[in-house]
Protein backbone atom coordinates (compact mmCIF):
# COMPACT_ATOMS: atom_id res chain seq x y z
CA UNK A 1 0.00 0.00 0.00
CA UNK A 2 1.15 3.15 -1.01
CA UNK A 3 1.20 6.91 0.88
CA UNK A 4 -1.69 8.77 -0.40
CA UNK A 5 -0.46 10.41 -3.26
CA UNK A 6 -1.10 14.03 -4.69
CA UNK A 7 0.15 16.11 -7.36
CA UNK A 8 0.46 19.89 -8.03
CA UNK A 9 1.47 22.20 -11.37
CA UNK A 10 2.76 25.06 -9.99
CA UNK A 11 2.37 28.46 -12.24
CA UNK A 12 4.31 30.35 -9.63
CA UNK A 13 7.00 30.66 -8.31
CA UNK A 14 8.52 29.32 -11.73
CA UNK A 15 11.82 30.62 -13.97
CA UNK A 16 10.94 31.76 -17.33
CA UNK A 17 14.04 30.75 -19.91
CA UNK A 18 16.05 33.90 -18.74
CA UNK A 19 15.68 32.47 -15.30
CA UNK A 20 13.78 35.37 -13.44
CA UNK A 21 10.90 34.34 -11.40
CA UNK A 22 7.68 34.71 -13.28
CA UNK A 23 3.70 33.46 -13.16
CA UNK A 24 3.20 31.47 -16.17
CA UNK A 25 -0.14 31.12 -17.66
CA UNK A 26 -2.52 27.86 -17.62
CA UNK A 27 -2.71 25.66 -20.64
CA UNK A 28 -6.60 24.33 -21.36
CA UNK A 29 -4.75 20.63 -22.15
CA UNK A 30 -2.89 20.12 -18.95
CA UNK A 31 -5.89 20.25 -16.73
CA UNK A 32 -7.29 17.52 -18.79
CA UNK A 33 -4.06 15.33 -19.32
CA UNK A 34 -3.35 16.13 -15.41
CA UNK A 35 -6.70 14.60 -14.34
CA UNK A 36 -6.89 11.64 -16.79
CA UNK A 37 -3.52 10.18 -16.24
CA UNK A 38 -3.96 11.09 -12.25
CA UNK A 39 -7.41 9.60 -12.34
CA UNK A 40 -5.92 6.58 -14.11
CA UNK A 41 -3.21 6.24 -11.37
CA UNK A 42 -5.19 6.71 -8.12
CA UNK A 43 -3.68 9.90 -7.61
CA UNK A 44 -6.07 11.51 -5.16
CA UNK A 45 -6.32 14.93 -6.30
CA UNK A 46 -4.61 16.84 -8.95
CA UNK A 47 -3.73 20.48 -7.74
CA UNK A 48 -3.47 23.62 -10.62
CA UNK A 49 -1.39 25.96 -8.58
CA UNK A 50 -1.56 30.31 -9.52
CA UNK A 51 -1.98 32.82 -7.74
CA UNK A 52 -3.82 35.30 -10.42
CA UNK A 53 -7.37 35.26 -9.59
CA UNK A 54 -8.44 36.01 -13.67
CA UNK A 55 -7.10 32.21 -14.33
CA UNK A 56 -8.35 30.34 -11.15
CA UNK A 57 -11.12 31.49 -12.60
CA UNK A 58 -10.25 30.44 -16.02
CA UNK A 59 -9.83 26.97 -14.84
CA UNK A 60 -13.05 26.88 -12.18
CA UNK A 61 -15.02 27.59 -15.92
CA UNK A 62 -12.86 24.69 -17.27
CA UNK A 63 -13.28 22.15 -14.91
CA UNK A 64 -17.61 23.44 -14.27
CA UNK A 65 -17.69 23.02 -18.09
CA UNK A 66 -16.50 19.66 -17.77
CA UNK A 67 -18.80 18.58 -14.54
CA UNK A 68 -21.75 20.65 -14.57
CA UNK A 69 -22.17 21.81 -18.24
CA UNK A 70 -22.34 20.55 -21.72
CA UNK A 71 -19.06 18.36 -21.71
CA UNK A 72 -20.60 16.41 -18.38
CA UNK A 73 -22.89 14.71 -20.56
CA UNK A 74 -20.51 14.82 -24.00
CA UNK A 75 -18.41 13.00 -22.09
CA UNK A 76 -18.65 11.36 -19.00
CA UNK A 77 -15.18 9.98 -18.64
CA UNK A 78 -13.59 13.77 -18.86
CA UNK A 79 -16.50 14.44 -15.74
CA UNK A 80 -15.54 11.69 -13.95
CA UNK A 81 -11.01 12.87 -14.23
CA UNK A 82 -11.83 16.36 -13.46
CA UNK A 83 -13.96 15.39 -10.28
CA UNK A 84 -10.13 15.59 -8.41
CA UNK A 85 -9.03 18.45 -9.86
CA UNK A 86 -9.11 21.37 -7.77
CA UNK A 87 -7.36 24.96 -8.07
CA UNK A 88 -5.27 26.73 -5.17
CA UNK A 89 -3.91 29.99 -4.60
CA UNK A 90 -0.15 28.96 -3.63
CA UNK A 91 1.71 26.15 -2.39
CA UNK A 92 0.87 26.68 1.43
CA UNK A 93 -3.06 26.55 0.35
CA UNK A 94 -2.28 23.28 -1.37
CA UNK A 95 -0.43 21.53 1.80
CA UNK A 96 -3.51 23.25 4.25
CA UNK A 97 -6.17 21.32 1.97
CA UNK A 98 -4.16 18.01 1.67
CA UNK A 99 -3.54 18.22 5.80
CA UNK A 100 -7.11 18.99 6.79
CA UNK A 101 -7.82 15.40 4.89
CA UNK A 102 -4.94 13.29 6.13
CA UNK A 103 -4.18 15.20 9.99
CA UNK A 104 -0.34 15.97 8.79
CA UNK A 105 1.13 17.81 5.96
CA UNK A 106 2.59 16.60 2.84
CA UNK A 107 5.84 15.19 2.63
CA UNK A 108 7.29 17.68 -0.67
CA UNK A 109 8.77 16.19 -3.79
CA UNK A 110 10.31 18.17 -5.90
CA UNK A 111 10.20 16.80 -10.12
CA UNK A 112 13.38 18.94 -11.95
CA UNK A 113 14.90 18.30 -15.36
CA UNK A 114 18.42 19.36 -13.86
CA UNK A 115 19.93 16.95 -11.08
CA UNK A 116 20.08 17.99 -7.66
CA UNK A 117 23.17 16.84 -5.20
CA UNK A 118 19.89 14.96 -3.25
CA UNK A 119 18.27 13.79 -6.12
CA UNK A 120 16.02 10.31 -6.02
CA UNK A 121 15.20 8.19 -8.20
CA UNK A 122 11.39 7.14 -8.62
CA UNK A 123 12.76 3.26 -7.33
CA UNK A 124 13.68 5.11 -4.35
CA UNK A 125 10.92 7.30 -3.96
CA UNK A 126 8.47 4.42 -4.32
CA UNK A 127 10.42 2.89 -1.10
CA UNK A 128 9.96 6.00 0.57
CA UNK A 129 6.02 5.60 0.15
CA UNK A 130 5.54 2.01 0.18
CA UNK A 131 3.61 1.31 3.76
CA UNK A 132 4.09 5.19 4.64
CA UNK A 133 0.79 6.80 5.64
CA UNK A 134 2.09 10.05 5.20
CA UNK A 135 0.75 11.75 2.16
CA UNK A 136 2.79 13.02 -0.31
CA UNK A 137 2.45 15.76 -2.68
CA UNK A 138 4.53 16.02 -5.97
CA UNK A 139 5.40 19.13 -7.65
CA UNK A 140 5.73 20.02 -11.11
CA UNK A 141 6.27 22.64 -12.77
CA UNK A 142 5.99 25.18 -15.67
CA UNK A 143 7.73 27.57 -17.55
CA UNK A 144 11.46 26.32 -17.38
CA UNK A 145 10.96 24.95 -13.98
CA UNK A 146 10.76 25.39 -10.02
CA UNK A 147 11.90 28.26 -8.82
CA UNK A 148 15.01 27.22 -6.32
CA UNK A 149 13.44 28.83 -3.48
CA UNK A 150 10.64 25.91 -3.67
CA UNK A 151 13.06 23.14 -4.27
CA UNK A 152 14.68 24.58 -1.21
CA UNK A 153 12.43 23.52 0.97
CA UNK A 154 11.16 19.98 -0.30
CA UNK A 155 12.01 16.72 1.56
CA UNK A 156 13.35 14.97 -2.12
CA UNK A 157 13.70 16.30 -5.32
CA UNK A 158 13.29 13.41 -8.02
CA UNK A 159 16.30 12.73 -10.64
CA UNK A 160 14.62 13.94 -14.17
CA UNK A 161 13.62 11.32 -16.60
CA UNK A 162 16.00 10.50 -19.20
CA UNK A 163 15.15 9.00 -22.27
CA UNK A 164 18.05 7.69 -24.57
CA UNK A 165 19.32 10.82 -25.79
CA UNK A 166 20.63 13.96 -24.63
CA UNK A 167 17.30 16.09 -25.62
CA UNK A 168 15.67 17.09 -22.46
CA UNK A 169 12.84 18.58 -23.18
CA UNK A 170 9.69 16.64 -22.51
CA UNK A 171 6.32 18.14 -21.72
CA UNK A 172 5.38 18.13 -18.44
CA UNK A 173 2.27 16.45 -19.67
CA UNK A 174 4.93 13.25 -20.45
CA UNK A 175 6.51 13.85 -17.71
CA UNK A 176 3.94 13.34 -14.84
CA UNK A 177 2.50 10.46 -17.50
CA UNK A 178 6.18 9.10 -17.37
CA UNK A 179 6.77 9.62 -13.37
CA UNK A 180 3.22 7.98 -12.51
CA UNK A 181 3.65 5.13 -14.27
CA UNK A 182 7.28 4.69 -12.75
CA UNK A 183 5.84 4.92 -9.17
CA UNK A 184 2.49 3.48 -8.97
CA UNK A 185 2.38 1.51 -12.49
CA UNK A 186 2.45 -2.10 -12.65
CA UNK B 1 20.53 -2.08 -30.03
CA UNK B 2 16.89 -1.81 -31.03
CA UNK B 3 14.80 -1.74 -34.01
CA UNK B 4 14.51 1.69 -35.61
CA UNK B 5 11.86 2.59 -34.26
CA UNK B 6 8.75 4.98 -35.97
CA UNK B 7 5.35 6.45 -34.36
CA UNK B 8 2.26 7.43 -36.43
CA UNK B 9 -0.41 9.37 -35.00
CA UNK B 10 -3.50 8.35 -36.94
CA UNK B 11 -6.64 10.32 -37.24
CA UNK B 12 -8.05 8.59 -40.09
CA UNK B 13 -9.52 5.61 -39.84
CA UNK B 14 -10.26 6.17 -36.35
CA UNK B 15 -13.99 5.48 -34.62
CA UNK B 16 -15.97 8.04 -33.14
CA UNK B 17 -18.31 7.58 -29.93
CA UNK B 18 -20.33 5.78 -31.89
CA UNK B 19 -18.30 3.67 -33.22
CA UNK B 20 -18.48 5.13 -36.87
CA UNK B 21 -15.23 5.51 -38.97
CA UNK B 22 -14.50 9.47 -39.18
CA UNK B 23 -11.65 11.82 -39.63
CA UNK B 24 -10.62 13.47 -36.92
CA UNK B 25 -9.06 17.00 -36.31
CA UNK B 26 -5.33 17.85 -35.50
CA UNK B 27 -4.96 18.68 -32.29
CA UNK B 28 -1.81 21.33 -31.96
CA UNK B 29 -0.64 19.72 -28.38
CA UNK B 30 -0.28 16.58 -30.01
CA UNK B 31 2.34 17.81 -32.51
CA UNK B 32 4.27 19.29 -30.35
CA UNK B 33 4.42 16.06 -27.42
CA UNK B 34 4.72 13.83 -29.85
CA UNK B 35 7.89 15.50 -31.57
CA UNK B 36 9.28 16.46 -27.99
CA UNK B 37 8.47 13.29 -26.70
CA UNK B 38 10.04 11.33 -29.73
CA UNK B 39 13.24 13.12 -29.36
CA UNK B 40 13.72 12.43 -25.87
CA UNK B 41 13.42 8.24 -26.71
CA UNK B 42 15.16 8.49 -29.80
CA UNK B 43 12.45 7.51 -32.26
CA UNK B 44 13.62 8.19 -35.69
CA UNK B 45 10.26 10.33 -36.99
CA UNK B 46 6.67 11.13 -35.76
CA UNK B 47 4.28 10.86 -38.22
CA UNK B 48 0.91 12.57 -38.17
CA UNK B 49 -1.30 11.55 -40.53
CA UNK B 50 -4.32 12.81 -41.76
CA UNK B 51 -6.08 12.50 -45.27
CA UNK B 52 -7.36 16.33 -45.32
CA UNK B 53 -4.94 18.68 -47.58
CA UNK B 54 -6.56 21.56 -45.04
CA UNK B 55 -5.26 19.75 -41.92
CA UNK B 56 -2.10 18.71 -43.58
CA UNK B 57 -1.28 22.30 -44.57
CA UNK B 58 -2.47 23.80 -41.21
CA UNK B 59 0.10 21.00 -39.49
CA UNK B 60 2.98 21.68 -42.19
CA UNK B 61 2.32 25.75 -40.89
CA UNK B 62 3.15 24.71 -37.38
CA UNK B 63 6.38 23.09 -38.34
CA UNK B 64 7.57 25.60 -40.57
CA UNK B 65 7.10 27.84 -37.62
CA UNK B 66 8.85 26.10 -35.27
CA UNK B 67 11.49 25.36 -37.57
CA UNK B 68 12.14 28.30 -39.84
CA UNK B 69 9.81 31.10 -38.54
CA UNK B 70 10.38 33.12 -35.35
CA UNK B 71 9.53 29.73 -32.64
CA UNK B 72 13.05 28.68 -34.27
CA UNK B 73 14.41 31.90 -32.63
CA UNK B 74 12.23 32.22 -29.80
CA UNK B 75 12.71 27.99 -28.68
CA UNK B 76 15.93 26.44 -30.02
CA UNK B 77 14.59 22.91 -28.32
CA UNK B 78 11.35 23.61 -29.52
CA UNK B 79 13.24 23.65 -33.52
CA UNK B 80 15.23 20.67 -32.90
CA UNK B 81 12.15 18.73 -32.13
CA UNK B 82 10.14 19.36 -35.03
CA UNK B 83 13.21 18.04 -37.11
CA UNK B 84 11.61 14.51 -36.91
CA UNK B 85 7.91 15.38 -37.29
CA UNK B 86 6.74 14.50 -40.52
CA UNK B 87 2.98 14.73 -42.02
CA UNK B 88 1.54 11.95 -44.19
CA UNK B 89 -2.02 11.41 -45.60
CA UNK B 90 -2.22 8.13 -44.93
CA UNK B 91 -0.97 5.01 -43.63
CA UNK B 92 -0.22 3.33 -46.84
CA UNK B 93 2.34 6.88 -47.43
CA UNK B 94 3.89 6.28 -44.36
CA UNK B 95 4.49 2.39 -44.92
CA UNK B 96 6.46 3.89 -48.34
CA UNK B 97 8.42 6.62 -46.69
CA UNK B 98 10.07 4.45 -43.43
CA UNK B 99 10.59 1.80 -46.52
CA UNK B 100 12.52 4.12 -48.71
CA UNK B 101 14.66 4.38 -45.94
CA UNK B 102 15.23 1.17 -44.84
CA UNK B 103 14.68 -1.04 -47.78
CA UNK B 104 12.00 -2.51 -46.00
CA UNK B 105 8.51 -1.64 -44.92
CA UNK B 106 8.08 -1.61 -41.24
CA UNK B 107 6.71 -4.22 -38.84
CA UNK B 108 3.21 -1.97 -38.04
CA UNK B 109 2.43 -2.47 -34.07
CA UNK B 110 -0.98 -1.24 -33.25
CA UNK B 111 -1.99 0.45 -29.73
CA UNK B 112 -4.94 0.28 -28.35
CA UNK B 113 -7.23 0.96 -25.13
CA UNK B 114 -8.69 -2.46 -25.33
CA UNK B 115 -7.31 -5.88 -25.22
CA UNK B 116 -7.18 -7.83 -28.42
CA UNK B 117 -6.72 -11.22 -28.70
CA UNK B 118 -3.17 -10.99 -30.14
CA UNK B 119 -2.07 -7.96 -27.72
CA UNK B 120 1.73 -8.51 -26.44
CA UNK B 121 3.29 -6.74 -23.30
CA UNK B 122 5.80 -3.82 -23.68
CA UNK B 123 8.30 -6.57 -22.38
CA UNK B 124 7.22 -9.17 -24.89
CA UNK B 125 7.74 -6.20 -28.00
CA UNK B 126 11.06 -4.84 -26.28
CA UNK B 127 12.17 -8.38 -26.95
CA UNK B 128 10.77 -8.36 -30.48
CA UNK B 129 12.45 -5.23 -31.52
CA UNK B 130 15.83 -6.14 -29.51
CA UNK B 131 18.22 -6.85 -31.99
CA UNK B 132 16.16 -6.72 -35.19
CA UNK B 133 17.49 -4.25 -37.92
CA UNK B 134 13.55 -4.17 -39.71
CA UNK B 135 12.03 -0.88 -38.62
CA UNK B 136 8.92 -0.97 -36.58
CA UNK B 137 6.05 1.57 -36.98
CA UNK B 138 3.79 1.96 -33.33
CA UNK B 139 0.48 3.59 -34.14
CA UNK B 140 -1.53 5.68 -32.42
CA UNK B 141 -5.36 6.40 -32.69
CA UNK B 142 -7.37 9.75 -32.14
CA UNK B 143 -11.14 9.82 -31.58
CA UNK B 144 -12.15 6.88 -30.11
CA UNK B 145 -9.28 4.71 -30.71
CA UNK B 146 -7.55 2.88 -34.50
CA UNK B 147 -10.45 1.12 -36.65
CA UNK B 148 -10.72 -2.36 -37.08
CA UNK B 149 -9.46 -2.90 -40.89
CA UNK B 150 -6.05 -1.43 -39.75
CA UNK B 151 -6.03 -3.28 -36.51
CA UNK B 152 -6.81 -6.39 -38.79
CA UNK B 153 -3.67 -5.51 -40.59
CA UNK B 154 -1.06 -5.28 -38.15
CA UNK B 155 1.50 -7.54 -37.04
CA UNK B 156 1.03 -6.65 -32.95
CA UNK B 157 -1.51 -5.39 -30.94
CA UNK B 158 0.27 -3.93 -28.00
CA UNK B 159 -2.09 -4.59 -24.78
CA UNK B 160 -3.64 -1.04 -22.64
CA UNK B 161 -1.92 0.80 -20.58
CA UNK B 162 -3.53 0.37 -17.35
CA UNK B 163 -2.81 2.36 -14.51
CA UNK B 164 -3.94 1.52 -10.89
CA UNK B 165 -7.64 2.25 -11.61
CA UNK B 166 -10.47 0.98 -13.61
CA UNK B 167 -10.09 4.34 -15.04
CA UNK B 168 -9.27 3.32 -18.58
CA UNK B 169 -8.80 7.04 -20.90
CA UNK B 170 -5.53 8.27 -21.20
CA UNK B 171 -4.69 10.99 -23.08
CA UNK B 172 -2.91 9.55 -26.27
CA UNK B 173 -0.43 12.16 -25.58
CA UNK B 174 0.50 10.06 -22.26
CA UNK B 175 -0.18 6.97 -23.32
CA UNK B 176 2.58 7.65 -26.04
CA UNK B 177 5.27 9.01 -23.43
CA UNK B 178 4.38 6.21 -20.61
CA UNK B 179 4.75 3.34 -24.12
CA UNK B 180 7.66 4.57 -25.10
CA UNK B 181 9.56 5.07 -21.41
CA UNK B 182 8.34 1.54 -21.25
CA UNK B 183 10.09 0.09 -24.84
CA UNK B 184 13.35 2.18 -24.19
CA UNK B 185 13.70 3.57 -20.89
CA UNK B 186 15.95 3.34 -18.59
Amino acid sequence: MLAPLYIALLHHPVLNKHGAIVTTSITNFDLHDLARTSRTYGVKKSFIVTPSLAQQGMAQYIKKYWRQGYGSEYNSDRCEAFEDLEITSDLGETRLTIQETHGSPPALIATSAKTHHQSISCQELRQVLDGSTRPALLLFGTGWGIAPSVIAEVDYVLAPVKGTTSYNHLPVRAAVAIILDRLLGG
